[in-house]
């Protein structure tokens, strides 16, 4: 069998190595598809050090079929298709005991704190399965990942129908949130800098603006008859990001902060108290935010087929991280079974 | 009659004047007491030119008696005990229509935008009046519109019964929400630098500890078991209280921004995400939390006596102001019928 394995120093390289045979309530898996998110290129770069134990197989947006079963595993047979919710908990921790499992105080995350999917075989606990259905493709099924956290995002901001929102970045989990908003009957609005990027929203029917160069504040004015928009979702990572949001919102209007801001952000927390403002974090994602996204994909309320930039095979792993890097694609699958 | 007047130039004087006959729909009240708000001390501080007229007769948080009527107030007697609820919306506005009209776009505050109550004679319309019951004193009658922002920050928490609430500062309002939070059945500790503002606190039986020679991590950890608290409210004002606030929080915690932060304060936003924190934006109050503050104030369970530190005549307004101003005092009334 064939892996992708990170080997520190912003090294990504094939290499030849051995499945690992199902434990006890395990299962095998032949991977067909793994997406390549934004954790793996911070992983590349060494952000994670800390996390990963090299060499490591990253990898955790995936399809693919039960090639093996281990003892115990009863409610899952060879050839289902299924993906995979990457997330590990105690069970234990006061955030489990209160129902809240997927942002346990233990969490671990696989395809960063365990191997990942970059690999033409891969061995996982059947409890962190999920079935595809048959009407869904392998290559689409590899979006449920990142299409989960935009539900959960969306689900977090409690969103309703003919909402209008704003969604601050128009990367591909910036996109996924309007398309799980729009198809929740929201009115939403991208504001996204990389003309390109706009270019590939409007290609899909979003409406998408420039703040640099676009007035936020009379677009949005006008959009919500001077109100402003009841939700924003903030994904650009970047503080000018949080106050184009803030700034944009309505009376009680609701921020759910997606990017993560890994330094202390200013705030404009008099604007949050003048317009009582909510602010919401959301983190990951639950079971019930993968069937949804499993459902927006299978009707077709994800434009997967566009959001698929590029399918690499498993031995071109290194310049598919390089594609994703320059920002010309949203999103690129390795092919996992190619050339293997 | 008399009145207190800011002159500018940090400047309050108290001055003899003629009473405004209450045109229609409005009345003229006997002003009983006058409580001393931070917000008055910004206005004497020159903070607020920009909006009083000056001379401004601040003040609003009061208690009175009805005196006069004007035409067309058939709802409301001569003597009735009152106090006022001192918003004015303009009902047409997004946020109004939304029936967030306590923080309409144009909302104007009297005894800021117009004349308040530091006077002995106060006309104002009668849809500001609230109806004071017949067991609370006028004195007590007077925390009223404090206690409703306690009301009204508690509400905006959704705190439920038996939760664990943090109060990071302890001053009037921040004692007054732990008074609030401790009503409707929560379990409350206070974090306040002062020491005499803590040993005022332990007075009341609330839990109060000192977050720069305590450990607040391991105090709040062994509290909750590990959990974190389900609320904190931040009094501060500081961006210190923020942070302290936000590591306080249990999973899906809930942060109520009470104080005013007048620039954007650095926020721990990964926390925010990691924890799928909540902050939430409370501004003044609605009528119902008046309602809920007079009956909280009438059974007791606000520490009207206690928060009041003492009553000053209408002539020493300076020396009240310099007096709060000092910090050793919780709540200053002034006796507007007094001396004059």
């Amino acid at each position: 069998m064939t892996a992708a394995c990170y080997l520190g120093e912003k090294t990504l390289k094939t290499v030849e190595t051995q499945p690992r045979e199902p434990d006890r309530g395990e299962v095998r898996l032949d991977v067909s598809y793994t997406g390549i998110c934004g954790t793996d290129l911070h992983v590349l770069h060494g952000a994670m050090d800390s996390r990963v134990a090299i060499p490591a197989v990253l990898g955790h947006e995936m399809s693919g079929t039960i090639a093996e079963l281990g003892d115990g595993v009863d409610d899952w047979s060879v050839g289902d298709r299924v993906t995979v919710i990457p997330l590990v908990w105690d069970g234990t921790c006061p955030a489990c005991i209160a129902g809240q499992r997927h942002i346990c105080h233990h969490l671990t995350f696989i395809g960063i704190d365990s191997p990942g999917s970059m690999q033409s075989s891969w061995t996982v606990s059947q409890d962190v399965l999920i079935a595809l259905p048959a009407g869904l493709s392998l290559e689409h099924g590899a979006l449920a990942e990142p299409t989960a956290v935009a539900v959960h995002d969306v689900r977090r901001a409690d969103l309703r129908r003919d909402e209008k929102a704003v969604v601050v970045g128009g990367g591909p989990i910036g996109i996924l949130i309007a398309c799980v908003a729009r198809a929740q009957g929201a009115d939403v609005v991208v504001l996204e800098l990389s003309e390109p990027r706009r270019e590939f929203a409007k290609s899909l029917g979003l409406r998408a603006i420039d703040p640099t160069t676009d007035d936020v504040a009379s677009v949005i004015g006008d959009w919500t008859e001077g109100a402003g928009a009841a939700v924003a979702f903030e994904v650009s990572g970047a503080a000018a990001g949080i106050e184009t949001a803030i700034q944009s919102l309505a009376t009680r209007g609701r921020l759910v902060v997606v990017a993560i801001h890994s330094s202390p952000t200013p705030v404009n927390l008099f604007r949050v108290f003048w317009r009582e403002l909510t602010l919401i974090g959301a983190r990951v994602y639950e079971r019930e935010d993968f069937e949804t996204a499993i459902e927006l994909l299978s009707n077709g309320s994800i434009p997967a087929a566009e959001l698929i930039t590029s399918i690499e095979p498993l031995t071109r792993v290194a310049q598919a991280f390089a594609q994703l890097e320059s920002g010309a694609a949203m999103k690129i699958l390795i092919d996992c079974q190619d050339g293997v």
